[in-house]
């Protein structure tokens, strides 16, 4: 499942970005909350109604929040559009998931798919989808448009591959990272490149930037994984074992069983049959202690990641912002 | 239902138009066919698979066509990527149509819902979405991705005002007529924008050749939806009545509606419940007289069409392509 995270809006690390980064960061995130409100009108009353629901559930924003970041101190108009595109995308394969997962909640909200069934949800996806290539238009910049539908292709390249992999107990660790990349990561990387692309000229290379944010979307994604283990179903919104009920091999998975044989022989679809068979398998996988190692991957991400930025010359204000987001992703699980 | 029309590959009026098309034509779609079949090269195996085997099902390009007919002279390369975008956005409808009507077969041919499932055949359709807009931002040029963008959400917009209508007794004609514009005939709008402006510099304005490109597409539609009740299935390649099946108004049947009050009282959910009930409905709505009624609707598109060329300074030549083509989205019924 690709989860948007917890419901909070972030712990005491964003909070620390959005105090740090000012009335520019904030006046910013403003900004694209207002052009994401404003997506979705003038195209019917079904859409409005469906993805306005969708908008107004929030989240983080983080994806937004680091094309702000990486940008450097400019404020190019563009700029708006293209965090509320990369938003989007992002929440155009949330709609499309709640369809697919039969989601009827996020965020503790009805999802489209709960209020509209299978045919609206999956057209609101669409139509989020187009509005973000929309917006992206507006800015006039090709190589902006070129960097989200790149990402976007892999996004839905990694939902391919996990129903590839669904159920298989022959996912190595590096088929998984691959996955994380593709679902998760490349989007951050996105995020970041847009930023370097139409912010401050001055500001970093693109690749760099989108090398940072391409690891901490890595990062981002094993501790999600983690917490479909680990829960609690208070803290994160959603069942325990999610994943393993829908055949997802993530990470915890994959290290419990090279630590426990039982684990390795089982059949997952016998094992993760049911809400309390799949919480009984994440208690066997947790007891490995595989869940401290993958939490320790993700901190060498986070690390590899805050280590990409010494190749560039940042202002010492943005290098600290693009760290505190770097430990915010991970701070959900802390 | 939204349908890539019938399995044959046109008619004598598309033979015309590749005959005094002539070599440039022939090249531009010979092209237009490679670069679909790279598209999804490069973006791993699964989608390989499914996108090449929906690629590969054909159909009668018409919308590629249209860009390069409207292009005039001109033979760009950024020609070939934006007609190979256009059909990807048509053929990313279709992949997401066919996971939400259950349908196995299209022309013939298992479709990527048959052969993958939901999961993968809506992470194909997203794919072929994301695969468009990454060939339109190669061209450099931001106003057709703004072209495409817009008609892409009008599709989904069209989609979700159909689920809307489903099995209500209550849509009118100019209801109906505003979904086949939103569905269908917006992207032929875009077809023939997309050729103006990347095409011929002398050549037509995008407005006008626009409008044609609406005129004909509304009339693609309609014949489509009548020949959704006039069978045969032999020469549709589908069910007679699959859109009553579906809880689709159509023109058919809302004018049918008009003609006899029994089918006015009639609850289309109660009457449309099996492949049996909805042949004698589709026989009901055509001893009405409801076909041929649709049908000359139709051709007043296609007239109408023809006469949005008259505000132009066409090239004989062109012109006479473009009103083969008008006549060829109706042959499919001659």
């Amino acid at each position: 499942m690709r989860t948007a995270g917890p419901a909070s809006s972030g712990g005491p690390q964003l909070a620390a970005v959005l105090e740090l980064g000012g009335e520019r960061l904030r006046a910013l995130l403003d900004a694209a909350e207002r052009r994401l409100a404003e997506a979705p009108l003038g195209h019917g009353d079904a859409l409005a109604a469906h993805a306005s629901a969708t908008l107004a559930a929030g989240g983080k924003r983080l994806r937004p929040m680091l094309v702000f970041i990486a940008a450097g101190d400019a404020s190019p108009d563009d700029l708006v559009d293209a965090a509320a595109a990369v938003e989007l995308v992002h929440m155009a394969t949330l709609v499309h998931d709640d369809v697919l997962d039969g989601a009827r909640l996020r965020r503790g909200r009805p999802t489209v798919y709960a209020e509209g069934g299978r045919r609206a949800a999956t057209a609101t996806g669409d139509l989020l989808f187009s509005r973000a290539f929309a917006l992206l238009a507006a800015t006039g910049r090709a190589d902006a448009v070129r960097v989200v539908s790149e990402a976007a292709s892999a996004l839905a390249r990694g939902e391919l591959m996990q129903r590839e992999d669904a159920w298989s107990a022959g996912v190595t660790r590096e088929r998984y990272l691959e996955r994380c990349r593709l679902k998760t990561a490349r989007l951050f990387e996105a995020a970041c490149q847009l930023g370097a692309l139409l912010g401050d000229p001055a500001a970093a290379a693109a690749a760099e930037l989108g090398s940072f944010g391409e690891r901490i979307g890595v990062a981002f994604q094993i501790f999600d994984d983690v917490l479909d283990v680990s829960g609690p179903t208070e803290r994160t919104g959603k069942q325990r074992g999610a994943d393993l009920l829908d055949g997802t091999v993530t990470l915890p998975l994959i290290v419990a069983r090279e630590r426990d044989r039982d684990l390795d022989r089982l059949d997952l679809r016998a094992a993760a049959r049911d809400a309390g068979s799949a919480a009984e398998l994440c208690d066997r996988i947790a007891a490995t202690g595989a869940l401290d190692e993958a939490r320790d991957r993700a901190l060498a991400y986070v690390a590899a990641a805050k280590s990409a930025l010494d190749e560039l010359e940042l202002p010492p204000a943005q290098r600290e912002l693009l760290e505190l987001v770097a430990d915010g992703v991970v701070e959900r699980y802390a």
